[in-house]
């Protein structure tokens, strides 16, 4: 009986007079990219044996051979030496089959009570909280890479842009903050997406439920999962979780192509603000000079595979009838690489990070360039009794006479400056310098070292 | 110095030799989008010029003249009677302009500490916060309604599908609690979105903070912030918030067109399962006889806007220098499209709900097609000691048999079963019934009537 | 000097302090997917190297070399012997490296007067035009199986569909011709896009051209290009025709999807109007009984992923800079399982479509229900001399008062008929069949038996 | 019997006991958004009319009726005075019923032979044909401005940039027809999607022909369609020109997305390659002295908008069974934004071409900074007989020594250079000049200023 699962097709052989071919049946497996769900389907396995068993399902000896079974089937794939069958379809008959086996009717026995619906739902479920997990702790070091080098650089100041036109002077500390605030939204929106993917599904069957008297509260437990789902029909259509994550993936990634964006304007010559390591540039096959920041750009461009992902489930959810339809095999492969994409790149931007040299000449000169503190001045203005409306027309028209005489406004004489206001005075020296504005920012959120400083500390606390 | 906003063009103009185009006063202008933002611009403004008073910022007189320059506004804009102009390009001009007409220097004082762009994200996070409140309330709503309709058919049998074959019956208040758990999760992810709209990043001004001593804690109470953005530079840049609303209103909406994709085929007459109502259906301009399902058709299709304006978003946001470029002024149309396209259907589903005629007949008759016991055939082999696989093989010898002779298996007698396995005994007629096929899966998320009612309290407990 | 390139790195290393990182390396290598595009390669090299000599620019010494060690290394490739080395990053310097190893100066010569920007847009090129030319016939194929299908069942009358409700009685070889019809314009626009595919880059080098005396015409003749891309700069950064294709591709999937879901309801049970050979089917681990059409099931969810493509491209480009960007990497992937799964799935439906067994019986049964001949009864009337709209509300009067007796126009008396409208005559009864119907229909595009031959051997004619 | 049609819900009246709800009137209602199809709905009817007048099924009379109220309807839509009712729906029913009221029974003839179905398909080709002719010709002028700028700078230099390094030496000129190029192509593929549109799905009716002897050819070529529709399932269910449409919309806001990225980064203090004219720029409401390039910025986030049409169309498709289905109402909005995203957008880069100001100086300084002409200094190494890879090597070398003693190539004294290789004589210093550079560059589609002359001659003669 051993030989009823040898070739996939057989496992509902009875019913069909015609064999699979092998176009419909390379189209139709799955077993060659989820294989890599094996330790979780058999965790599942062991988990629902364990039940079956306690619940008086199956007798002590069948669970004592299928945990013998699994382990071997465990170390066989550890050691490379498990023999994947295209023709056993996918992980799930392919780990049966084996186990099947290697302890006879034990392993026949192990699909008692479920279906291969709930068994799929639960394995990617497993998966999904385990990559979940490694992606949070991934944040936590790129972040914390990046509050090193903001800390580093909480004085340091360069010109914040709006529009790439210089605005204001900000400090690099406070612009790497930005995304540290940005990854600790995505840390946050993963670990919402976990509560959804910690639930149990296994228990629902092929989508009604089962008649043998199975404690899905039990394998909950055992498995660490938060919850049960709550309805069977729904438990095996349910792809939402992925689509969940996608997007908050896609949003990790949205973030990596900003910074990204940034890092390769900073090190293009004509800005010159940073150098990254070489060990994450590469050269040119023809132009012995280049030095090129490939590890952002890369970065930047694999932000269209993860939105392309969660397109790909959307599309594929959109007006499915429930419960389970074979259109939710498809569910794999975007998620995987998903995972894939998002661990790779913030395993390695929270490496780059450490490979970032900033040039603060090249900043500081930047800054000094495009009237940065033309606001502070209005400010000033304002501070002196001036509306802020009037304020801001009285330094658009100084700004005006210094482009046409190609100074800048702390190279105007007092006497010049009074002319486009009475209220200016000698103290407004002090406040066209990039120290003075920058200080003068000092409050939750604003780009005063102090504040930059509180900040780092806030956040090294939260991240701990 | 009115005049001085009195064209859009002008809060800059002494900067500027050369008016712009009627062109690029078109394509750059957003009033006639964005003034649904009002209310909370104005809102906003209240809050900040509160705080300037409180602060010594500005005099109390200022603040009171601003607060009845607002109310006035506000009566104005309720009358229909403000006059939108596109010379002043956006929301926020248009109402400083006109309140600087009310109440003259104090007018030009509000600005003070802000900026447009911390300004706009404020505004956009109350609006979308206030869409949130909505849509849970209407989610809440949908579910309710739903919940009666599976009370009623607690008992209701149909044919539960996979890859639409007849698998298993199941109850129809069953299956209507798979969509009440969808929309479940859908209010848990509105929810968690709603955190990281609820904060406060007025106080960032244009990027890096300013230099009056404001009290963003303050002005976040006034206006029910939970916390405040903490990064100036990422508080006018981020636009996360919208995307996750995105994703999680294309959940919405995947989920209305899996229930609308079910209405549609339901009521096709092959199927004949249910009614819709007459004022949710239409007629044809050519077909006299036609009833066509309108609503769930027109929802269906709907999805394929949110997944769009999903897609705008993460496509807007990739690769963005910080910190605000002219480009997030898109933001504004795919969200608020988004908030009525998920308002308008759900409000039109709880509504259609109660309008959904069930027809226990075609149900019932469809459900003893298709050998939709089998599963509780092979179950009950495995009670009587056969292992699942075998006991799966000989269902199905069984129901190849009853397809040659175009019968059910409760058709064949008791000898004509034994053939297929001698464990079958005269117990089985009991196992092959619809009633007792779904009463036996009587579990946690089962679809046994006891299960479907035990799960109908509690969601309303937890509705409620 | 071998050694040289015996490290990808080394291709630059004079230039670089620090070797790159192992996930680096990994993350930026390409060569375990770009080494599909070997045989593009080699013929593209093969085709610069004859110029080179032609032009003088290498000796014919070099071009016999370089020819003998390509000669060797396509063997290698063949015989699966060639070794790919991540270290030497992609295809390219595979190639290259293994040139040098043979063949000694020449193979280091063969990058001459080109760039690695250039050689990969020309080796994806070669790659997407024998891909669409694969597609082309594969379609052709599907066309020619689907008209087959379409002449055994011109006459076979089924329910014209619209909302799902029964509209008009239709041919099934009607239905079938519709598919055809977007199979063509999938052809069409193949053929499209082909034109834009078959254009050389190569000879643009990094981005500007070369110093040396190249023939870029030449080279496009060898290759068989129709044209070459007349600027450097574009040549080098462009990707419009893998997003032309990803949309092109993204419209047969839509297309299959909108087959598959009819296969999927015609073969669910309460419908029942085909059978879809065992071979594409496949049963379930759980329920003995069950068929699945696994098959149009899969190919309906494989839509997801080529939107999810070409979203991905789009993403990709989106905003980038010229020239060329290390992002452009990330071109390949989508674009290879894009023309994966559209070959693979075509092939797959041009099989399956032999495989369809209609069920006549069933679709008479079911356009005999659901008033399929009201529109042909308005029109009798409207013959008779009543204006469309009165006809169209007089029938629709008949259709309310069958729905009420539970019965057809067709079964009304003509008394009866005649007091919804006195023009009604005793002719009428054959307006009301479905032959009549069907054969009234008789237009270009229309659904007469007639018709539907005429169309076929018109599409015969137009494929061949 | 006017009165007939003046609630939409009449047209099928006879057949519902219950009134359509105001909440599901607006949720289904299109006449909003579709009266733009008003033009294109009365050519289509008179077109349909004069058919059936010519075929004797309406008499002259009725022909007349109808084409003088049509004149009527014209006029006053023309004058603003046409009262657009919700309660009728959407455009065809406003226009017919008006016509009805005018006219009497020759407007309820009108509809004879046709469906809403195909009329509506209809109505949508014609006015894709207006646009896309429409969008041909601002192509035409957006290219025609191009080339202007690029003709009076084909011998400006500016550094090419590959990953945002300097790259070699390229002239604006050369650059700008770049962008010509694409442009070329986006209008390649409006004419190949523009033969597909004009094909006339009329005489589809509802979904299978209709009885009447109506004369398609005849409606084709008064319409200007050159091809009728084919199959009449087809016909009104089919959507791809919409998709194929937004496909090429995509692309063509791509190319606009990354000329806006340049433009912006070019007019960024740090780069100041150009500047924009004060009309397409606006200006801050708090930093009086910025001048931001909105018209660009904004541009490139309207990429968004388009994509995520193209995304909204493709997943409405997505599995729809034949033939129409309501979902299909949900096609116009995304095609009618896109058509004006599209126009807008080119109409307003068409303009500002004409505004963009070089500046040679900042170009040409940068060009000089970051070893430009190394690849030059190899090729010469190459022609003086060393293989391509080691020039390359050795020129790296020598790029290396001039970083570590910040200088450029041409510093080098030739005893230095000759260190690097033996084969450096004093003609080396041609060549890496900027000039000898570009103009070295000498063959179809190289950046030297006489190719980029030829280039722009060929390309006047192929748009003109």
């Amino acid at each position: 009986m051993t030989a009823q699962l040898s070739k996939k097709s057989e496992a509902w052989s009875a019913r069909f007079s015609e064999p699979v071919s092998d176009l419909v049946k390379r189209y139709t497996a799955s077993v060659f990219f989820d294989k890599r769900l094996a330790p979780f389907d058999i965790q599942g396995s062991l988990a629902h044996a364990e039940m079956l068993a306690a619940q008086g399902i199956i007798s002590a000896q069948d669970h004592a051979d299928i945990q013998r079974g699994m382990a071997q089937i465990e170390s066989e794939i550890a050691a490379g030496k498990f023999e994947w069958l295209l023709d056993l379809e996918d992980v799930h008959l392919n780990i049966e089959k084996r186990l099947t086996e290697l302890v006879g009717d034990a392993g026949k026995r192990l699909h008692t009570g479920r279906s291969r619906n709930d068994q799929v739902a639960t394995d990617i479920r497993l998966y999904m909280r385990a990559a979940i997990d490694d992606i949070v702790i991934l944040l936590r070091d790129l972040r914390l890479a990046l509050l090193d080098l903001a800390e580093k650089h909480a004085d340091t100041i360069l010109p914040g842009f709006t529009h790439m036109q210089v605005a204001q002077p900000v400090t690099f500390g406070h612009h790497m903050l930005a995304y540290v605030e940005m990854f600790n939204r995505d840390a946050e929106r993963m670990a919402d997406c976990r509560k959804r993917v910690n639930r149990l599904p296994l228990g629902a069957a092929a989508l009604a439920g089962t008649t043998f008297p199975i404690d899905r509260e039990r394998v909950a437990r055992t498995l660490g999962f938060e919850d049960v789902c709550r309805n069977s029909l729904d438990a095996v259509s349910d792809r939402d979780f992925a689509i969940e994550f996608c997007a908050a993936a896609a949003l990790v990634m949205t973030h990596v192509s900003r910074m990204s964006e940034e890092l390769v304007i900073w090190m293009s010559p004509r800005v010159g603000f940073i150098d990254i390591a070489d060990r994450f540039c590469t050269g040119s096959s023809i132009m012995p000079q280049k030095k090129n920041p490939d590890v952002p750009e890369l970065a930047r461009g694999k932000t269209g595979r993860v939105n392309g992902h969660l397109i790909a489930l959307l599309t594929l959810m959109k007006g499915q009838p429930l419960a389970y339809n074979k259109d939710n095999q498809e569910d794999k492969e975007p998620l995987f690489d998903t995972v894939d994409t998002v661990t790779d790149t913030l395993r390695i931007f929270a490496d780059m990070a450490g490979g970032i040299t900033v040039k603060p000449d090249a900043m500081r000169k930047a800054a000094l360039q495009g009237y940065a503190t033309a606001t502070d001045l209005a400010d000033y203005l304002v501070k002196k009794g001036l509306p802020f409306r009037d304020a801001h027309e009285a330094v658009a028209h100084a700004v005006r006479h210094c482009e046409t005489k190609g100074c800048d406004l702390s190279d105007l004489s007092l006497d010049e400056m009074q002319r486009f206001s009475p209220l200016i005075d000698a103290d407004v020296a002090e406040v066209l310098t990039l120290e003075g504005s920058v200080a003068a920012r000092d409050h939750i959120g604003g780009t005063a070292p102090s504040q930059v400083r509180a900040a780092i500390a806030y956040l090294r606390s939260r991240i701990a």
